[in-house]
């Protein structure tokens, strides 16, 4: 069995929320590891609906500061502090964000038994910002009308299985066995070779899911999420509004279709719509247009990522 | 029939919302004015449940900064720009929210098409904040962990209805009604005297509302509340838990409806409950005990004031 790597969806409306919809907001679990992806006002009260655990998040990720994407953040805060949370809190957003939370915190003489790490994001350059045992992260640069970026979150882990009977035909030692796991060829003392995929099978490929909201169409960012098992991707408007999109520096659902294509994604997530559109099939008809594998957020629905 | 004189409670839960309860906020119609008392997270989004008009509102009063009193307010207001707002909005609160809205409003690039007014609260004495021809608003100082003020909507208006035929058998010059509404006693050239309730019925009594949220148990209040027709008092805990209520600078249900009964309150409303309760009826029936005209405070409920 894959280890568990799923997102949520807590909010998929744009600007303003709607009767029915959320402001943007994302809960990714990627094994142990839980992450919240922008939090839209309210996105504790979706938690909460969803049973999903606000004390499990330990990277909150926000990709500008429009407030649809951030001002449930004080609230999500300020509740962990009031339920006991002593484990530290990752905080990944442009550095505006950080004099704005502390001023609140201090007002409201919140008392904090846990530390915020901040780690500000780059809007101008494709930047490593977590590189742990067993993930990493990535921001993109997105071109909005502030200060904007994409988040890459990245599975890392051995690829390979082994071939037990290969390994024990070629007496590879088992404590080479999780470098073969990882790739690697067998090197032996008499200098003998033996080829990874000789003494191993594919296994699970590591999965990547990209998270790209809000920006205007923008083919530069393909090379950074180029083969993404998932990408979620803004699609404000239809294709028939792209004045518009192009105005306020969003996409169409035609266009998050082309930039999937364009990046092969495995599958594509469109969200972030416009208050005008009650029925969202017609969005998502559009970009399956360009690209098959499509799917609509909606409030509360799961998607697994699979290899 | 009296003009409308309504509060429609949008949230009742304290310090965290709940799986059923909102954080603090409340819509107060007084004919044609609208106010919103407070504004917890997700206030926006009640508003829109219940079909109240977000544009409408012409008064913001905060009574204090704790998140659960105000997280809402930065969407309320960048919402009322998304939707085109030109006419000014009043924010009553204290002097320490507006560096924090200025601050957000600036780095969301908000396009911002009408002017927020700041009236600052004393939290130190009691203020008349507005004064209008048909009601005003004055500020009560509550003792809370941080400063944090009360307050009272008062309608204006003539309390006496004429007495036609009592008017035409004294000769009371049409031009003198107004002034017999307002409760003068006629005077007229000759010297002549004519009480006012010679002249005149008891019409409908200028109604009082009062939104008492956050405070320890406090009877310096009282004078400032007397005789309200609604009084909204906080009632965190039963008072079972009084040492827990004194620590945390809350009130009891028993303590709310004894400063109901000390203040002759009409009615009495209670809300802002611990997490703790999912059942309030307990609340409710130990409230009851000291004051007989007491009701629950509950998300969509709406609350009508009569004379």
């Amino acid at each position: 069995m894959q280890k568990p790597f799923e997102i949520t969806v807590l909010g998929t409306s744009s600007a303003t929320p709607t009767r029915d919809r959320n402001p943007s907001a994302q809960y990714v679990r990627l094994d142990k590891h839980y992450f919240l992806i922008d939090c839209g006002e309210a996105t504790q009260l979706q938690l909460t609906k969803y049973n999903l655990r606000l004390q499990k998040i330990k990277y909150v990720l926000i990709s500008h500061l429009h407030g649809d994407h951030y001002f449930g953040l004080p609230g999500l805060v300020t509740s962990m502090a009031l339920f006991g949370r002593v484990d530290p809190l990752y905080i990944v957003c442009p550095a505006d964000l950080k004099p704005i939370m502390d001023a609140i915190l201090t007002i409201g003489d919140a008392h904090m038994n846990f530390e915020i790490h901040y780690i500000f994001t780059n809007p101008n350059d494709v930047e490593t910002i977590l590189d742990e045992d067993d993930f990493s992260i990535h921001t993109i640069p997105l071109k909005h009308r502030i200060p904007c970026t994409g988040f890459v979150i990245e599975e890392k882990g051995p690829e390979r299985k082994i071939n037990l009977e290969a390994c024990e035909r070629y007496e590879i030692p088992v404590s080479f066995y999780e470098k073969l796991k990882w790739g690697e060829d067998f090197k032996g003392q008499s200098g003998i070779e033996i080829a990874n995929e000789l003494l191993t099978f594919q296994g699970y490929k590591n999965r990547k899911f990209a998270y790209i909201s809000d920006t205007i169409y923008d083919e530069t960012i393909v090379p950074n999420i180029s083969d993404v098992t998932l990408l979620y991707h803004e699609a404000t408007f239809l294709h028939d509004r792209l004045q518009r999109a192009q105005e306020t520096f969003h996409t169409t659902a035609l266009q998050a279709g082309q930039i999937a294509k364009l990046a092969n994604a495995k599958n594509l997530m469109i969200g972030h719509y416009s208050a005008r559109y009650s029925d969202l099939e017609p969005l998502l008809l559009e970009a399956k247009k360009i690209h098959l594998e499509t799917y609509l957020a909606i409030e509360g629905e799961v998607f697994q990522l699979n290899s």
